[in-house]
């Protein structure tokens, strides 16, 4: 009971004795740990304590526990959310996810049944290590959890090719507001009994329940893949090379990263990117055999067409890793650079050079740096507005850029989150992108499950 | 005013002063047109009119005349549901969704924008008339609607290797209960920005909105496929080489037929199948050049290993669509030896065998014939219980035996629909099914989307 906060050693001790069983973090430092997730939200609150539990049953007690004393609940998984959406509420109970990691991998009926504190990563290798995969990969993937990917609806960069996370996600099990656990959806391809709530908690963010078992579709592993980069003097003409290439081939992969974006990742890893290119692409290409290398030849010739500098093509698997491993870490290596407003606005993929040029415009008026990088191949983009902390007039720039560039998405006919989901960062952005009416129908259904609005209060609505 | 039944006269002609620009089919022809799907539900109603919207804005003005009077709705698309989810009410307005048929598609980005009453088959053929392709494919492709499949997410044969209509499902129109016309979604793979609504929608079979417009995600097309059509003397077998191929390979088919279908097939058809045969599979590979052609050849050497009798394997297009219009011909074809109680249970494959031979007991215990055709390859199997239905005793077995296919499916860890939907035909086996606590969950975003309870009633819930 070191660092207890004496205000609510007694709050804290009836948890203790209540749910006996339970573990329980309150120090203070614990309970600092769990304030944020990679968001950093400013606005986050001190909780009034961490539990971990390790069953469905101890999370339906949880649930109880904080429903008959009207104390929200913020569910989190392994906290690197970008957009606060397990940012912790003050006073409230965190419940983390991250010691319930069983994961069981069906090679027969190709499933996985897992619970959802198992890090991606440790997925795709429990799945791999049967010759099967798992393909939703954020670029998080080595640190984010399959119950947040699953809350957030993750996306990442094969989805241009293999789609995003609800696809694969055939069966959840939930615990409702009022401590009921139920079981929808199943090991089936197929189901059409009733109506579709699987699909609803998928990236519900931890406003309608906490997902305490997930099964996933998994499908063989593909081919190695064939790798292209490609580096552009041009914004624009690498966004039409990304339309081309969209429409004309399949690329499993197809990533843009900015000049910022290449220099950042190069002071750290010293890759030898060119780092005067104004736009890298990086693409892949997993067909069978031979196809690969046609394909991923037709995709350089593509981007030779439309005025690409330096053209690499390679077979080479752990060549084209390291170039991947460069586009994954984009993200850390920008963060190096100050405190960062990560955006994560999609547009139709023709809009991709329009959002681009506007991105850079909304830089210069503004006067903050705004690196782009994007899953292009699916319009998905996250401009990274950097700022420093201790400059609170830059801070206010950035903050008004990150804003600007919401509203050119939904000019543009895009959206405010392809993939991070709103959390309590984009919340204000919300109403503007999706109007009035479908707000409602939000809120009609987040009443309609959490009347005591105790799950996950603040994020989303 | 031909054939018009006297006591509608006062609310037809009403709701014709009230709506003056939509097409209002009443005559009493028209309005027994509109009674039933290809369920037949002997519970269906006469509607009191039929209307024909051209337009969103047609749609929300039948929902708010029916709201403000209190009368009940059924969206209907092709009316080819088989659980009777279109049987009308009595009293109530059909709105058939038959005279809104656009279709636009966009080749640059890969979508489909589509109106519900565009038959699936028609869609099918714009795609590839740009070299694209919409994959879900019910068997009824080419009289069924796309309204009707996203309502029910309809599934298929390629469902195995490409999932079901929702995995397409990017964006809908959609008009609620009060009238509102919400756009969800849209022509993005990507979105995260609040609860996951289009989906929610996908499978709800018009009980909580009624759909207006699609977007759709469209694949390229893919190479021609290559088949193989395997025999089998026994039962259990073929469904052990169901699960040997579904675990082994990637077929893009896999589909089974059991004797009684195989002879109805041949009766109509007459393609020389052989009438002995206990079971036919009939396999696709459409993997890209030669793997299409070793990837058959290795469904034919598991066959062959678990006891096939005849082996056949082509590369021709042609003759592999003749086997698969055979499928696809097998409940026509068995409709006409009597009723139909059609059922659409879904097991995991390994429990397929244990399904299939449990289905023949209950087949010899209640005295009926039951057919039975799968998409063998994700579980879901379509048992076909014949009856004469002036045979007032065996209809009754046959409607035991239609129950007990479906408890079976249960107790095997299945679901009652895959891909039909609940309807009305399948109501009573919601709740033993779901069990009490998700059968709430239904009912509460019901209740919450549709306080009245109007849009079509009965249906599911």
């Amino acid at each position: 009971m070191t660092n207890l906060d004496p205000e609510i050693v007694e709050p804290v001790d009836d948890l203790l004795r209540a749910l006996p069983g339970l573990k329980v973090l309150h120090s203070l430092d614990e309970r600092e740990a769990h304030r944020w997730d990679r968001a950093l939200d400013p606005n986050a609150g001190l909780p009034m304590a961490v539990v971990l539990p390790h069953t469905t049953e101890q999370v339906q007690q949880v649930v109880r526990y904080a429903g008959a004393r009207g104390i929200p609940i913020v569910p989190r998984g392994a906290g690197s959310g970008l957009s606060g959406g397990a940012s912790a509420v003050e006073g409230g109970i965190v419940v983390s996810m991250a010691e319930m990691t069983h994961v069981e991998i069906d090679p027969v009926t190709r499933m996985a049944f897992v619970e959802p504190g198992v890090i991606n990563v440790d997925l795709k290798a429990a799945a791999a290590a049967v010759g099967l995969w798992y393909p939703p990969d954020p670029a998080s993937i080595g640190f984010s959890s399959i119950g947040g990917n699953v809350a957030t609806n993750a996306g990442g960069l094969c989805c241009v090719k293999y789609g995003v996370t609800t696809d694969y996600v055939l069966g959840l099990t939930v615990v409702l507001a009022d401590g009921t656990a139920v079981d929808l959806g199943g090991p089936r391809l197929k189901e059409a009994a009733g109506l579709s709530l699987t699909k609803l908690f998928v990236g519900s963010e931890g406003t309608l329940g906490i997902i305490t078992r997930i099964v996933l579709r998994l499908v063989p592993q593909p081919p190695p893949s064939a790798t292209m980069v490609a580096t552009f003097a041009d914004l624009d003409a690498s966004c039409r090379a990304v339309l081309a290439v969209a429409s004309s081939t399949r690329a499993s992969m197809l990533e843009f990263m900015d000049n910022v974006a290449i220099n950042a990742v190069e002071d750290i890893h010293g890759y030898g990117l060119d780092r005067t290119a104004q736009a890298m692409l990086i693409a892949q290409s997993d067909q069978p055999g031979e196809a690969a290398t046609r394909e991923i030849e037709a995709i350089a010739a593509v981007c030779r067409d439309l005025g690409a500098e330096e053209v690499l093509v390679t077979a080479d698997v752990e060549l084209g890793e390291t170039y991947t491993a460069a586009r994954r870490g984009a993200i850390p290596a920008v963060e190096t650079k100050g405190r960062l407003l990560l955006g994560d606005v999609g547009v139709p993929v023709p809009e991709l050079g329009a959002l681009v040029t506007g991105i850079a415009a909304i830089s210069d008026a503004r006067d903050v740096i705004i690196s782009v990088i994007a899953h292009a191949g699916d319009g998905n983009t996250h401009p990274l507005v950097v700022f420093d902390p201790d400059d609170a007039d830059q801070a206010a720039r950035a903050e008004v850029a990150y804003g600007e560039v919401m509203d050119l998405a939904i000019r543009l006919g895009g959206t405010i989150t392809g993939e991070h989901g709103v959390g309590r960062t984009k919340k204000a952005w919300l109403p503007g992108y999706v109007g009035e009416d479908v707000l409602r129908l939000n809120r009609t259904i987040k009443d309609a499950l959490d009347p005591m609005g105790l799950l996950n209060p603040g994020a989303i609505l």
